[in-house]
């Protein structure tokens, strides 16, 4: 079984001097901190949110060993106070989320850690690092689960992914974004995820010659024979000798066929290869292809009409090789003083775009109460008083680049995004559902979204939301930041 | 410390199912495999060859626990007798490969496996995602490192990485590419890299203005004061406040100061920030600059004249975002039947270019012993007789794609590329150096290399060629495979 070990220091340097730097100067101080995406892949409109249950139980195991505490003393930079503090460490943040699986917008924090600034600040790179990455996988899945429309996308890129870790949780975000299995065993016995796959082309070059591979592996398989007909010439050698072998085994009862095409123009040879099996009666074997797929190219052959089963998406999947980068942050968005006051906290930058929302908050949902649609998201401070059903708003777009004008809300109904995952004890509070049940609430939540917001290209924009006074909040700080 | 636990099942199923079938078919039978580059990123000539030292650790461990043989035995595929076998496995495979650290070019074996049909087959998907991750990322950084001419490169892409494994072993490879450090902590102590960074934007939102945070750092760590300036306004307040600290420290006798630059336009501001420090009389103190760098941008930075000490290199790096995939992959090179013979055997395809070369196969690096710089790679049978000095030889390219004539190479030293790492009872035959061994050695090979062949953009081809007798049974199997 793959086991990450202990991943307390799967973080960067910057986060430990900080962190001895505030027991240093604020040890009583708390933060509260977001993480929330700005650009998102492949231009598209929200990404699929993933990662959360494994974030969290990083977060429940988070701990240093001896060894860990060695290497940290040898770097020469910490104080012994500071490293009996992290010998003694006590979880005490707490952490809310919202639901993985769900769509999600940009600008709405979709994970908020509140704690002692010391330790809130210890976990930025490790969360990140998994919610980027299973998020952009999740998302990448999501669209190229869409392009097949209903065909089976099954996960095949171990071999491409980045490292042994990225192509196991690679394969649980792929199932999150609708991929129906993996080809990676690993992440089958780890989640729980159905295995696929059959044979490469170096089972049938051991043989002398296709057939006697293809005989072989009948003899072997027959309750499942699925065989991959591309080793030397599709239509003139693999299915004629795929037939034979299904003849055999048919003639012995046995029934369940495929075969799986990994090179060429997938939608002639489907097509022909379709025509061939109906001809010799075996229209329920499957035909499964390969070979460097991704959303684009399954549209295309899609609108073609190849006559495909079954899609084994690789190395454009398991690295969202289009998009390969999600680049979600970990921003604080309110300091906690010692006397119990929060001071909400602004990042203001060159970049007009980098502008944070300040303040402790929450994200909701509207929905029109008359469709059951989402209609927009709104991310408000925690102290703002959202009703349930909100008559009239005004609101303004979360986008620090957009014009700034106000914008009425009028009867809309409010669902609450954020849930606590882990109270300041870091216990449990809302359990971590396996991958197959995160599929099916993220297919729902999809289901929701009109689907000019869920196109593959040029998706209807979705509105993000602000508060009146979380946008007078920002304003007033940028004022008083100008330093 | 991360652990990546064991990784026996990290593999594709169609690798066991076809493994317990050759225990089934041809349980005597032996092959040779080997690993090769087709299609290189970012329209580069040459791969750093990266991960074998990974590999080879975790072939050394290649086992199965009861867990494991649980998980197979629910999948209900397998014998009895194959889950035995795994139960006992004797790793029994002899393992070349071409050093750590080489550039490498297209269709070399730069790997080659040699054992039973049943336990090669297994290591595909591992020894791939291994070697393909570590090489795109050692590549990359190679490419960074050059554009940034003697600045150091520090690789900072820990959050933005795909899984935590792919930020370990991914600032592994990035110092095999060049870099000198890392931010990633887990990283610097499971392979002895240097780790860097100071604090993030949240150190100086924390408090109440940015001189209180930059005076707070300087107490905490006087002997290496280096101050992030963009938080509110590079020039207008994050220098004059940083050298206000140095003022305060220098006083005290301190001298290592630095400032970090994380937006905007980083050419202007870095040169305006140098001349404000030299006035300050701070013209020791080092500038880096972060924020969504790659080769390009670094280049255009070094061109303008931006007066920048060290580049902190993210996500372009750590997933090699420009071309996020090496597509490495592991063919039948030559079976070997029971009675001793081995048989070469090829891979057609309906795309020319996927052709592989047959046989059990050696690499050379030749050289113009005139110069000392190697001109052309030569891929022979393990059978053909190269000697050291090649007076004449007749020679083809060894790319399917290319025009099929001969060229003829005279007077040039030949030197065996692959080398034994383990023997089949598994025992190391070559040291395994560490990270900063095999970086050295890379920047020794890269540079006996034209510099033509390096260049970032159209670099030059490096020509890799194939043997007569090579070039033969690759086309005798052709004829004998049109089935």
């Amino acid at each position: 079984m793959i086991e990450q070990g202990n991943l307390a220091l799967l973080t960067d340097l910057y986060e430990y001097t900080m962190a001895n730097g505030f027991q240093h100067e604020m040890e009583e101080e708390r933060g509260s901190f977001d993480i929330f995406f700005r650009k998102l892949p492949d231009n598209g409109r929200f990404v699929v949110l993933a990662g959360i249950g494994t974030a969290i139980e990083e977060l429940q195991k988070f701990h240093f060993d001896e060894e860990d505490l060695d290497y940290l003393r040898g770097l020469e930079i910490f104080s012994d106070k500071f490293l009996d503090y992290l010998r003694n460490f006590k979880f005490a943040c707490k952490v809310s989320a919202i639901t993985e699986g769900t769509p999600v917008f940009p600008r709405e924090p979709v994970v908020t850690v509140e704690g002692p600034l010391i330790q809130a600040q210890l976990f930025e790179t490790l969360l990140l690092n998994i919610i980027n990455h299973q998020t952009l996988i999740a998302t990448k899945a999501r669209r190229i689960v869409a392009a097949a429309k209903g065909r089976t996308v099954m996960e095949f890129g171990a071999r491409r992914a980045q490292g042994p870790a990225s192509a196991v949780y690679g394969a649980r975000a792929a199932v999150i974004g609708g991929c129906t299995s993996t080809s990676n065993m690993l992440a089958g016995q780890k989640f729980g995820i159905p295995v696929a796959g059959t044979m490469a082309h170096s089972w049938i070059e051991a043989f002398d010659d296709e057939l006697s591979a293809f005989e072989a592996w009948g003899r072997i398989y027959p309750n499942n024979c699925s065989l991959l007909v591309d080793t030397y010439d599709v239509l003139g050698s693999g299915v004629p000798n795929a037939i034979k072998v299904f003849d055999q085994l048919s003639k012995q009862g046995y029934e369940n066929f495929g075969i799986r095409i990994d090179s060429g123009d997938i939608t002639q040879l489907s097509t022909q290869a379709r025509e061939m099996l109906d001809l010799a009666g075996y229209n329920k074997a499957t035909i499964t292809a390969s070979n460097a797929l991704d959303e684009e190219i399954i549209q295309s052959l899609m609108s073609e009409g190849a006559a495909i089963d079954n899609f084994g998406v690789g190395e454009n999947l398991i690295t969202s090789a289009s998009s390969p980068v999600l680049s979600g942050v970990y921003k604080l968005g309110a300091v906690q003083k010692a006397d119990g006051r929060w001071v909400p906290k602004v990042k203001v930058s060159a970049s007009i775009g980098k502008l944070t929302l300040p303040g402790r908050k929450q994200v909701y949902r509207l929905y029109d109460p008359r469709t059951g649609s989402p209609i927009a998201d709104l991310v408000t401070l925690r102290s703002d008083d959202i009703p349930e059903n909100i008559e009239e708003m005004k609101v303004l777009s979360a986008d620090p680049e957009a014009t700034k004008r106000f914008q009425t809300l009028k009867n809309v109904t409010a669902v609450t995004l954020q849930k606590e995952f882990l109270n300041e004890k870091g216990e449990l509070q809302t359990e971590l559902p396996n991958v197959f049940e995160v599929q099916k609430y993220s297919k729902a939540k999809l289901a929701e979204l009109p689907s000019a917001k869920k196109r593959l290209l040029y998706p209807d924009e979705y509105p993000v939301y602000i508060t009146e006074s979380l946008y007078d909040q920002q304003q007033e700080l940028i004022e008083n930041n100008s330093l």
